[in-house]
């Protein structure tokens, strides 16, 4: 199975390019859109948001990762295998969390140049060839370096920040939920946030936070938009508060 | 195949994973996006609108169905069969109209309990792998009960209001086109529609309603926005005038 | 392998019973999203759009394509085969640019009637069924017309226009950069796009023009949406400048 992160958006040709590649170079193959609207231009974000979503994905997945702000500079490409899973994508940072956080990983610096390559769409014409190739159980057409020499050092375990507001308002956070207690509470925008379980334990109005399905901190409202009410954006830092 | 009907939009990663979920349960099985834009956090008004659907969908196939606000609460998981289609969803009345409607149906409660189960998306941690064993031919992980019992009555044969607006600005009601003469007129926020069959039969700025590809009374203009341009919102009432 | 080319979104019920369709007609075929936000109700510069796509195809796909503002009209549905690859859909002039562009072409006029044909979805009712039999391999179920009786005469090479703006407020014109030298400028909305390669090569803030992976002028700005900032719209026009 190939799955695909993306900051390209369901809307335009973009996915389908890549789609009508896979299905060219891997006929058959089970391809899934994991998500198309990561932070957009943000490698840094999106980042943290892959790697929560990874390990929802069965061992043996190749993602196609792709937000890439430097397309066409001399950014390098790279394959990156960690616990079972494959990745394929720019080496600019959006591998650095998964990486960091991975039991074992493997990396290859992308050698491959393909016959055609444009300046600004290597997710279809590098990327998704190499992911083909993976899914297909090739061997991946890079040059093995060991992981750490491309571990970005520094980065922190958790991103203090709202990294992504979905279609109902809720602002899901870089904070991992997993060593939080429910006494905890968090603000953002000047709001604060309380813990609840979920949508239905919670009054109308009420702003709260919960442990979200992919174990981060979310911000929400229930049956409203927090973001809205609450003026949290994408970037609006979120700081935890002394109980 | 499987067919997925839900309020989650394309956006953000919550079909992908749901789709993940599938493709590790149900390896190589079709899986379709009916509808990710159903009336967000209402199961009435969805239900009207998956009732609509289900006919066009061919025999066999497994509707995976969520709009779900009560998710995490004490609500029933069910599984359904009408005419010879499958759904899997909350019992919170997304599936009333369909089996109001149906000719023959089997009413089973889930009882399946998966071995992680979050408190905010059951669609993926219930209701995909639950969807997967049916697409896979095994028999529902749940308690048959008299679907009369699970039938919620009082609910009306049509709904009066506009439960969809499209990106033409399209208005689709909950009202069946099937039993009304082309002479009936409709009247939503002040604004009058006479009917038409097709929009290319309709002067450019006029009102009309027609019949839609689904049986359903749609309010329209030809090439222009009639929701914008007589502010026509999901839940606006229709009113049929006598003639 | 069937690629959709519509106007419909991926919002809503349309893309989700097309696909009902083709699953049901050609179970098991490999369906993917070329794109779904054509520009809306214009065949014109939809046709200049998928033109420039299908080179991106592999040959023996069959694009279904439905921009179709005169559906339930008398205009003609369409079954052309271009350098090995298949078109479906409306003769509204959607198929006239990679019609008078291909190397090789032969055209069907669509004479088979479904059982079952609404006055507003011709792209579930006749084309997808249509589709789904060339993808099996049958035989076009249409009339054989000479390709130059079909061929709208006088349309221009290039559109001198914005035909798409993506999310990031890139805009796609309909002019081809295969012989354009790096020199040109171009003038939109009382802006000038002078050339660069890619992205990352141009400051935060400068217009600029590049070749993008399709081979067309799009006009962008690097991390910043030219079209918000600089007025761009679908269908203004793009004028070159001497140098």
């Amino acid at each position: 199975m190939i799955a695909l992160f993306t900051d390209f958006g369901f809307d335009g040709p973009y996915v389908g390019q890549v789609k009508a590649v896979l299905a060219r170079d891997a006929p058959g193959m089970t391809v899934i859109d994991l998500q198309h609207d990561a932070p957009a231009h943000e490698p840094r974000a999106s980042a943290y948001l892959l790697a929560a979503l990874l390990p929802e994905l069965p061992e043996g997945v190749v993602v196609l990762a792709v937000v890439d702000p430097g397309v066409g500079t001399d950014r390098r490409g790279a394959i990156v295998r960690v616990d079972g899973r494959w990745l394929v994508g720019p080496d600019n940072g959006l591998l650095n969390v998964l990486l960091a956080r991975a039991g074992h990983a493997e990396w290859w610096d992308v050698v491959w140049t393909p016959e055609r390559l444009s300046s600004t769409f290597h997710g279809r014409d590098l990327f998704a060839p190499v992911a083909a190739r993976i899914a297909l159980g090739e061997s991946p057409p890079g040059r093995l370096v060991p992981a750490s020499e491309r571990l970005r050092p520094g980065w922190p375990d958790d991103l203090m920040e709202v990294m992504y507001i979905d279609r109902f308002g809720n602002a899901m956070t870089g904070v991992s939920a997993r060593s939080i207690n429910d006494t905890a509470r968090f603000r953002c925008e000047k709001t604060e946030f309380t813990h609840a379980r979920t949508f239905g334990a919670v009054a109308e109005g009420q702003p709260f936070w919960y442990a979200n399905s992919i174990g981060l901190v979310e911000l929400a409202m229930n049956r409203r938009h927090a973001a809205a009410e609450h003026g949290l954006r994408v970037g609006s830092p979120i700081e935890r508060l002394r109980t």
